[in-house]
């Protein structure tokens, strides 16, 4: 069995830890085969230098952690096509996580929801980012945007589509490491900012709900961890500049970087605004990888 | 004409400055007659000592700064009978300055929307509290449940309506001035805590649009405000402990105090608890007024 494991984008502006969605065309395949010997063997990894010890490995992990679970009586052969680079900020470790978890639960008689499935794939994630988030691996399971309301106990939410919206992806080869990205954040805000953040959440919510473009856009910002975080990335307000002067409607970090999305109401937009904002970079000396997709309707799915 | 400007319930818990909600039944009267003089002349109030000239009450404002931008060619007479109690924190001012505006409004031929009156409100209510907020005044005008979601530029959302839900308020007769409520307040707090409000205040939209009553009993919680304010107000987390024991479903404080709100599925739920909670502050030597009420699908309207 083939599955196909989309790539995501999470810390969507106003939704640090909470808001994510799935991109299209753009992710990891793998191959699963039910084995006699219990637990999650790894038997190929093409696309990236990662470890085969499935202890060490976050597909590994995750699927363990189920399969232990629910005591299941077969264990799985598992095989990584790897298309989504490591570190590149738009969820390559969850994409191996969730997609380990999908996997598993398509050989199973009762499959486990998607709630659950998210649980198990957040341990493995937190393997490579040392906390058990959902933001990437939830749009990756459910498809489409995704909201985390809650981690105790854990709350996902599947928003309405934003079927008219066009994403552009810019990932600059630089390395920036979790820990760092980490660690440049505040571990206070103001309140005034606090409140702005939460009004802006809420109110990406209400557009979706409403489909109420100026709401969208005006609501689709962030003040409490981009300001921190965008001096990790080389260019970043020019970048920013880019996308207004194409008409482009939101634009932010992807995860906690280096990559950087964009949205837009028309296709045209983002790829002038990718093409223009390529020409940056490369004009600096910095090699660059861009996507045009749409926002996956679903998640993890066989192929 | 005679109106009815209802009273209302700000701050709600997870949206602090943001979220409020019109009351049934609570509310103020005010009686307007256009004049040949131009400007507001408040010629009556009675249920409370306020200044009658108009510049120093929230009415005569709000009505003052609408008629002047408008450039009406009439005045308007208003009579006040307020039944809200000032300084109770369930929109008093609001319910004077949207009253103002909303009557007002009734006497135009191509009348403003709801919100453009919330805007001139909004002036009235700076008067009383120093702050130009909508989180009282837009529900006295929109009716129902308001998500203020930016200032500038002004967003206001109707949010659909909690139909079962019913509302018990419970008003100590303790004074708290707005100042000591606002510098109780901590100007940063932790990042966590401003995340998980946003998710909080996003999830409570979502289960509204969703009717989610999980996830709005999740969702209505306050990590930012509550847990500095509610020391200025007498046996608090005691009236919350009443609330949980009488199944009711959400519990905070209203606008800035002194009356606190209770929701619930069920109005028996609500009486019961607010019978225990009457006694408990009369044991206690507090005087206490209790409301049991809808939340009102209409605001400010005509009777």
């Amino acid at each position: 069995m083939r599955i196909f494991c989309p790539a995501t984008v999470a810390n969507v502006n106003c939704g640090f830890d909470s808001l994510g969605f799935a991109l299209e065309g753009i992710g990891d395949e793998m191959v699963f085969r039910k084995t006699t010997d219990k637990g999650v063997t790894i038997t190929k990894i093409t696309g990236d230098d990662l470890p085969m010890e499935a202890h060490n490995n976050v597909a590994g992990v995750a699927g363990n952690a189920m399969l232990e679970d629910i005591q299941a009586d077969f264990g799985v052969a598992i095989e990584i096509y790897k298309k989504i680079r490591c570190g590149s900020g738009i969820g390559s470790s969850s994409a191996s996580a969730a997609g380990a978890v999908y996997g598993i639960n398509q050989l199973l008689d009762e499959p486990l929801s998607n709630l659950e499935l998210t649980r198990y794939a957040m341990k493995g994630e937190a393997l490579a980012s040392g906390n058990e988030h959902a933001d990437n691996v939830a749009p990756c399971i459910y498809g489409g945007t995704t909201l985390v309301t809650g981690y105790s106990p854990l709350k996902i939410i599947a928003l309405p589509p934003m079927e008219t919206v066009y994403v552009g992806i810019l990932h600059p080869h630089i390395t920036i490491k979790t820990k760092e990205a980490r660690e440049i954040l505040p571990k206070t805000v103001p309140l005034a900012d606090a409140i702005k953040q939460s009004q802006h959440l809420a109110g990406f919510v209400a557009s979706l709900y409403e489909w109420d473009k100026e709401l969208f856009t005006e609501s689709i910002q962030d003040v409490l961890v981009e300001p921190h975080r965008k001096q990790l990335i080389p260019h970043f307000d020019e970048i920013r500049t880019i996308s207004k002067e194409n008409q482009c409607i939101a634009f932010g970090i992807s995860g906690s970087g280096p990559s950087m999305f964009c949205l837009a109401f028309a296709k045209a937009h983002i790829d002038s605004y990718l093409a223009k904002s390529v020409a940056l970079y490369q004009e600096n000396g910095l090699q660059v990888d861009s996507y045009s997709s749409r926002i996956s309707g679903t998640g993890c799915h066989i192929i």
